[in-house]
């Protein structure tokens, strides 16, 4: 089984390739695009323990010369520091302008991959291998490739898009299953943002909480949707200001929960699901959404083993103020951004902070 | 006076402005490009010391809000840490996306700021000041940024587009003599690559080896003809790959004198002098060009006080092997561009090794 969806934008085109058991593919592939002989996969050593020789073998079967690079696992480690270690191996191994860069990993190896590949010789070829949830349906799609500074994340980057994405829907067998949870919560975020007809088929699920309970089938189409969701909203706004905002539902909080729990308590996703109960919340209490709606999302969000409230352990008064330091702020205004109805959001900057108070104290 | 060069690429334009006196001007300039209220001007100590608080003083008066970053001068500064230290000064003043970053210096200064600028939040806005005539008639066009890896030069880099270029010519003035003959060095291949009327032009000049011989006139003439011809070359070849090979004219003996005389002998500019002198001869010899035009670009090489000749020192047998290892030798072939007349030039890559041995022995 496999499915194709061509990614156009105005300077570059490519495509996502969802193909169950596809990692053995990845060679084949990546002939198909005329790319030079070298090859150079980075992982993480967990991540590649499992994968790594299926991926080499399959480039080695076409020819290619392959090498590996590996970066301990975790989000700490994506630094600068970390991208010039891969130049290191990148001169060592005297890569040229058409040798590539594969990203095998969750979203930490794709972003450091994807700008390592952007600026090394100003830019070699780029293959992106997602192996968490929420690197499939999320951080391979759209582009965005960087490192955090010591003082924030994400800070450091450039716009950077593939010459192929390979989602093998296998992999995730081995995806810890909170992770998978988390990249779960993204997947209900393009239901509610985008695509009316996702959100349906997920409530027609028994469960989403973990890997083994989904069919394959269903697999797929959540795959399939939402690449097809983030890809679709990241053409008409490759380099951010207009729609590409609506990707941030449920953030604007999530991000201050995330960091008022010290980044300890919740893993993105989780922290996401919150913000996502939340916004639905005040975009009800604003009159514009209706109940019934807002507990078919949050049901979702319980079916995906995901938490839906604040705990009571965050100051209410902190979590205002949080949401002005956030950088989507603009001119001291939060951005909400807040569902209409299932598939469909606006964004608002004119929430009273009254109500903000309010639906925080009830969540 | 003032002159203006539209630089229209497919996904960029912007212009650049040639404007005797122009440093005063910066503020009201980029106040006329809709962005935001921060600059940071990134420099180093001495060019600051002459220009940095014209530039400063400029920006303010405009209202926009000033800051500078200080990178010692030299080659050897131009490397990821340096980056580094810069966006640590954007991360503490809160650099925002539509914020600037203006590069006031050479070409270290210029490509260092421009890859910062690039890479911070994922591109933020670029300004060019150069101030060397190499960065005003080279580093300054065409979108190349980056820096070295400490074993090979501008490995790390991006392609990206200043919001605006400013040359003011009497920033010149400063500039130690020996970087302004290196800087007329590109002006003269400009002129034997692709425009005749520039080289016609030049000879008419009794003297081109410093700024106090030219008259201002004919200085605005330079940075103009040489801009446009650089802004032509790139514009019909952004990424590499085609055309932009010639701007490399002079560059393949050049940077093969350079390195072997450990980069402590010559100038940049200087080599490339040489590497002119040395192509013309093979393109003589293989029959491609006139001994006369030759004689007459030589002529001009020297009126700018610029060697011609290979040194002794400089092993024959080590200089063909150093061609073999230049990054634009493609499957063991050396590509040489080659004068057919003044004003036009070929590429080829079937130069036989005796022909090259003759020439760098009578060289
Ligand atoms: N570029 C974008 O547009 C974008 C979008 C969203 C998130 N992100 C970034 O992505 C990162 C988060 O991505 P993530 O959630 O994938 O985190 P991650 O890359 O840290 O992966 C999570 C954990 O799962 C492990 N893992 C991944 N795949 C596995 C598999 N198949 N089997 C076993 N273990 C596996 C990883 O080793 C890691 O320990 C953040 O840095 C975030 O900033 C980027
Ligand atoms: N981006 C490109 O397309 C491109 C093209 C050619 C060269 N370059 C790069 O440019 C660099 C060389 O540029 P450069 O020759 O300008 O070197 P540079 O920036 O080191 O400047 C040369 C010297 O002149 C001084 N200087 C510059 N302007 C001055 C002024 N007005 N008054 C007094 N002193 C002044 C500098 O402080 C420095 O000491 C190299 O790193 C090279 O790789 C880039
Ligand atoms: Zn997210
Ligand atoms: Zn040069």
């Amino acid at each position: 089984m496999q499915s194709i969806i061509p990614v156009k934008l105005p300077q570059n085109a490519y495509e996502i390739h969802i193909a169950t058991d596809g990692l053995k593919e990845i060679g084949k592939k990546a002939k198909s695009l005329n790319i030079g002989k070298k090859v150079l996969v980075i992982s993480n050593p967990e991540i590649f323990d499992y994968y790594g020789q299926t991926v080499i073998d399959s480039f080695t079967q076409e020819g290619f010369s392959v090498n590996y690079h590996l970066i301990p696992a975790g989000e700490s480690y994506k630094t600068l520091d970390s991208i010039s270690k891969i130049y290191d191996t990148a001169l060592n191994l005297r890569l040229e302008r058409n040798s590539t860069m594969v990203a095998l990993g969750g979203g930490v190896i794709g972003d450091m991959t994807g700008f390592a590949a952007s600026t090394w010789l100003r830019g070699i070829n780029f293959i992106q291998i997602p192996t968490s949830l929420l690197a499939m349906v999320d951080a391979s799609v759209g582009g965005k490739t960087g490192v955090n500074h010591p003082q924030g994340k994400n800070l450091i980057g450039a716009f950077y898009q593939p010459k192929l994405v390979l989602i093998d829907p296998l992999v995730l067998k081995t995806l810890p299953e909170r992770e998978f949870r988390a990249g779960m919560a993204e997947v209900i975020k393009y239901g509610v943002i985008w695509d009316k007809e996702l959100f349906n088929r997920l409530e027609s699920a028994n469960n989403l909480n973990s890997m083994d309970v989904l069919s394959a089938d269903l697999l797929s189409y959540i795959l399939e949707r939402s690449c097809l969701a983030k890809a679709e909203v990241v053409r008409r706004d490759e380099r951010e200001g207009g729609v590409r905002a609506i990707l941030n539902y449920g953030h604007t909080v999530g991000h201050g929960v995330e960091s008022l729990t010290n980044y300890n308590t919740f893993v993105h996703g989780e922290a996401v699901a919150i913000g996502m109960a939340v916004a639905g919340k005040i975009a009800v209490e604003a009159g514009l959404w209706t109940e019934d709606e807002l507990i078919r999302q949050n049901d979702l969000i319980k079916k995906a083993g995901l938490p839906l409230d604040i705990p009571a352990t965050v100051d209410r008064e902190d979590l205002l103020d949080s949401l002005q330091l956030d950088k989507k702020v603009k001119a001291g205004k939060v951005r909400f951004i807040l569902p209409t109805e299932i598939g469909k959001v606006i964004i608002r900057d004119d929430i009273q902070t009254d109500l903000l108070r309010n639906c925080f104290r009830a969540s």
